[in-house]
């Protein structure tokens, strides 16, 4: 038990429902998708209710169990996970209430909200509790996986209870010889009489593998069949529950799965990474033998994307204990303030910068990860097909960038997290470490950085032979002549924009030159080419979101802080980071020669 | 106790001898140095054999301990710190060994070596376990301290027990209300009748401020005196002994100054950081009253220097254990490679170009604080007082630099340290994580890096109207031609170096011309133009070694591994990342709008 008055149930998070609210409004249209007849079902209140009912929902029951949390861990014992006190309370709430099914089918128990408004509940769910917010993360994936590749049979017995949540789901890809490398694995799978296939390997990293938040655990666990071609053609995905499934679907015996051990981490403590073993258990093959690398791959996307957000999540958050400590400390003299008094350190330059880097950083990628999840549900529901596939290409090229890029600024955000707490943020009670270690773990798992980088250069820039990007391109250009032409608030900005596309179109052309020829210097390129991305289709977002707040500035909504506190966090971007993009092209363009001659 | 056979004693560092010895021969001019009236006492052979033995000690009783304490932490009761296994009896050999005082002045019982020697060993005794280092780090800064403003009898009484390391010494100058605002401490000291003073007050953040190393600890505590004037202007430093000393000199009552507890932190955890309490406790008043913040401000280019040396230690550790795991880790296929065969990770370009970025930084860092260290030596001990006031300027100008750029390089490459090893690097057994989390505290203490920045821009640019920082643009841009005009292989640095010298050139003279008029705007753009300072000064150096390292190929030493090596680095370095410091020109030259816009 945690003593009851250390401050550890102390929640300091807030949602930020009306930045939210203006990038769902003025960067991506959500108005319009709910217009979509695939939302018939949905009005435009019922979705901001949605918003602030969840935002209700986890800044009471889920952000105030984050930091006892990560003191107390989720601990191992005999193969049985304890998650922290709390937690399956907290859980048994966030079934109830419905929120894990927002964005799934109706006709499977879920809300059939876009995915733009669960990549929403997301961010804060996160920030809230990034630990807690694993189990149901992993869930969706499986869910992605058996709606798009199970069986019907399948669906009808495993979705029901997973979309609510009472089940939960996890993938089980990685082994100790296969990280990166998945077509490594060697976790095998044998036919048995009854049509059903007998599992049997170890597999490591698996979040939520084991836990005490639900009734079942419905594993995805990739294997070979016998005879199966080696690497990634060879791979098969099997239905592994914790306990099988007896005929009327409820729960019977305990299938041959067990969670060996959780491994102690830098961050993420409340979220158990099991080591799990598989002797000769149940499972169930999803779809066709050997498909199981292209199953995976539809379901890449969001998940990558949802990891993308984690980084948003969790600057979020930092950004918000910073700025409450930096109104609050008094330290030193500001600028002009009176001699003999200390000023609040949010009156010193310098923290000024670290806060409002943050704050830029953060939004910046709120509309990056927004603008990516809208276009993953106009890539299924537009009516128009050759929109379905702009925005399923458009899809496809962001979500390297927003992992990767999401990733690493919620490291940047949250070390900048520390540094305004200064002594204090090094000190584990003050929690804002904690944000920092949380947030280290996504420049890691699906898929690393650097694997981001090598497929944005390698599969998406070639898409269309370089159409995609030059379209991505056409709209960043487009929106600098807008912003340029559009009074003095905000031509500096299209300026500062139209700067970093030519540095951004200079070398992707680059990379689409040399790519059939040297494919090396292509790869020796991608991490600066990856960030430079970044930076710029942020700068892109963060101009459109102020041509927005410039619109309404003019129109019925003249003194507006919010609006007004928007346009100053644009050109602090666009004047200040963006030009950190043309300082990357030389990196992206000056091959591998260094890289082939340094020795190790 | 930890269990014996978990690998946590194992010790992955090898000081890296070969780099070291080629920036003191190349770099800077060690040999000059101990040709100096000085260092007569001194042979060149000699600081090599003990840059070897010291090597040898640290790698075979420091670096094993590193792991284990940070696991088992230092742990208080009752008042009393006990500092893990391992470490008293390592410390005693420390001691016993002598290495403590190698920098210190013979006549006090050191080796009297030039200070760029004991950073030298500073580099790698942080490099094996930085928690342990911070113990004899922190008795340098008072041995120091008592060194330039103890009285004689002060110096006879504490300094040869303080040299050897059998006594340890602290520095209290933080207080709950009194941080990066020294000015706002309120501990008192009162006379008493003997001469002595009594102190009284709450000191945190106390580095050893307890423990068992030692027979005895010599606090030296600011503290205001009755009728002192407010701020910095009345602060006192006083020596508080931990035991009383008696007439002859050895041990008397224990004094009444008590740990009041340690704090839990994110990193340095073998490293106690105390909450002391003085309460009526003796001390002896060094120096003048009120004299006390000049006193630090002489230690402080030291001190600030050793902790930039802790970013270089952390990040040469990473990058050695990263090295190992690239070269060992199969994973994926490298271009080129056979199917079906795993390729090292060493072999992907992207981990190549991490490990090549975590290089070129390290190496660009021991280029500049081992200049800024021998600047430190020349300032007192070239025979010519204009070179003397020339080196001592410089020092000024670097110190910030090394400190601040050189500990977020510690934090930045700590973490690509993690990223190599992907999923494990999150795992705390692997010990890399330890690394990024000990680095972490570098930017906060010793005076923030805002901090930094700030001194950098509001005391050191305006050294001289601006002619200290010309002379180092000056030598710079002598170095870019010097590589123009060397041949094919240097010529791409000297360009590089020349585009990199014109932005700084250019981002300064901004600086300097609107110091005068807009405090604001230059404490606005600091922190950017402290990094494109350590940016431009890393390649500037870099280069220089690229200029030696070509010389000596074409001379003696054709083919040298090393050598070549340098030649790679560097132009990886001038190349790819030097071209960031252009990027940053714009933040610098900003001015203060969107800071002063911006709400929070």
């Amino acid at each position: 038990m945690l003593p009851a008055d250390d401050g550890l149930s102390m929640s300091d998070y807030v949602t930020p429902l009306d930045d939210m609210r203006f990038v769902l409004e003025n960067v991506v249209d959500l108005a319009g998708l709910a217009r979509l007849p695939a939302f018939d079902h949905l009005e435009l209140d019922t979705i901001w209710f949605a918003l602030e009912e969840h935002a209700r929902f986890i800044e009471q029951e889920v952000a105030p169990l984050n930091r006892s949390g990560d003191v107390q861990h989720s601990r191992w014992d005999s193969g049985n996970v304890t998650t922290p006190d709390g937690f399956p309370e907290a859980y048994q709430k966030f079934v109830a209430a419905g929120w894990g099914g927002v964005p799934f089918p109706a006709e499977h128990g879920g809300g059939g909200f876009p995915w733009l408004v669960g990549i929403a509940l997301q961010e804060t769910l996160t920030a809230a509790n990034v630990s807690f917010s694993m189990c149901p993360l992993l869930t969706h994936g499986a869910i992605d996986m058996l709606l798009h590749h199970g069986s019907e049979e399948q669906r009808e017995r495993y979705l029901p209870k997973m979309v609510t949540g009472e089940w939960t789901g996890t993938m089980n890809l990685t082994e100790p010889q296969a990280g990166s490398d998945v077509g490594a694995l060697s976790t095998r799978a044998v036919p048995a009489d009854d049509g059903s296939w007998r599992i049997s390997g170890q597999k490591i990293f698996i979040t939520f593998g084991e836990h005490d938040l639900a009734d079942n655990i419905i594993h995805l666990v990739l294997a070979r069949v016998p005879d199966a071609p080696p690497g990634t053609r060879g791979i098969s995905c099997f239905i592994v529950p914790k306990h099988i499934l007896d005929a009327a679907g409820g729960l019977g015996e305990r299938n041959r799965v067990e969670c060996l051990s959780i491994e102690h981490k830098l961050g993420i403590n409340a979220s158990p990474t099991c080591v799990m073993a598989y002797d000769d258990a149940v499972g169930h093959l999803v779809g066709e033998a050997n498909q199981g690398m292209r199953y995976m791959f539809t379901m890449m996307n969001t998940a990558r994307l949802s990891v993308g957000v984690q980084g948003l999540g969790l600057g979020e958050r930092a950004y918000q204990r910073a700025t409450a400590h930096a109104c609050e400390r008094r330290q030193g003299r500001a600028p002009g303030a009176r001699a003999g008094e200390q000023s609040p350190i949010v009156e010193l330059p310098d923290v000024r910068r670290m806060l409002l880097t943050m704050r830029a950083c953060n939004e910046a990628l709120r509309c990056l990860v927004y603008l990516n999840a809208e276009c993953l549900d106009l890539a299924v529901h537009d009516p128009a097909e050759a929109v379905r596939r702009a925005r399923a290409e458009l899809a496809d090229l962001l979500t390297p960038i927003a992992k990767a890029w999401g990733t690493d600024l919620g490291v940047e955000v949250t070390s900048l997290g520390i540094q305004v707490l200064g002594g204090a943020g090094y000190i584990e009670e003050t929690g804002v470490a904690q944000h920092f270690r949380d947030a280290r773990i996504g420049p890691i798992y699906e898929g690393t950085n650097g694997i981001q980088a090598v497929d944005l250069v390698g599969r998406k820039l070639p898409m269309r032979a370089g159409a995609v990007v030059a379209d991505l391109l056409a709209r960043i250009a487009a929106t600098a002549a807008d912003a340029r032409g559009a009074g003095a608030a905000l031509a500096p900005i299209g300026d500062a924009l139209a700067e970093a596309h030519s540095a951004l179109a200079e070398a992707t052309d680059w990379l689409l030159a040399n790519g059939s020829s040297d494919p090396y210097a292509v790869l020796a390129g991608a991490t600066p080419y990856l960030r430079m991305c970044g930076i710029v289709t942020g700068g892109w977002l963060l101009a459109r979101s102020a041509v927005a707040a410039q619109r309404c500035l003019d129109g019925d909504l003249p003194g507006n802080q919010l609006l007004e506190q928007k346009m100053v966090t644009a050109r602090f971007y666009c004047d200040q980071l963006l030009p950190q993009a043309a300082g990357l092209r030389a990196a992206v363009t000056a091959g591998p020669a260094e890289l082939v001659a340094a020795s190790f």
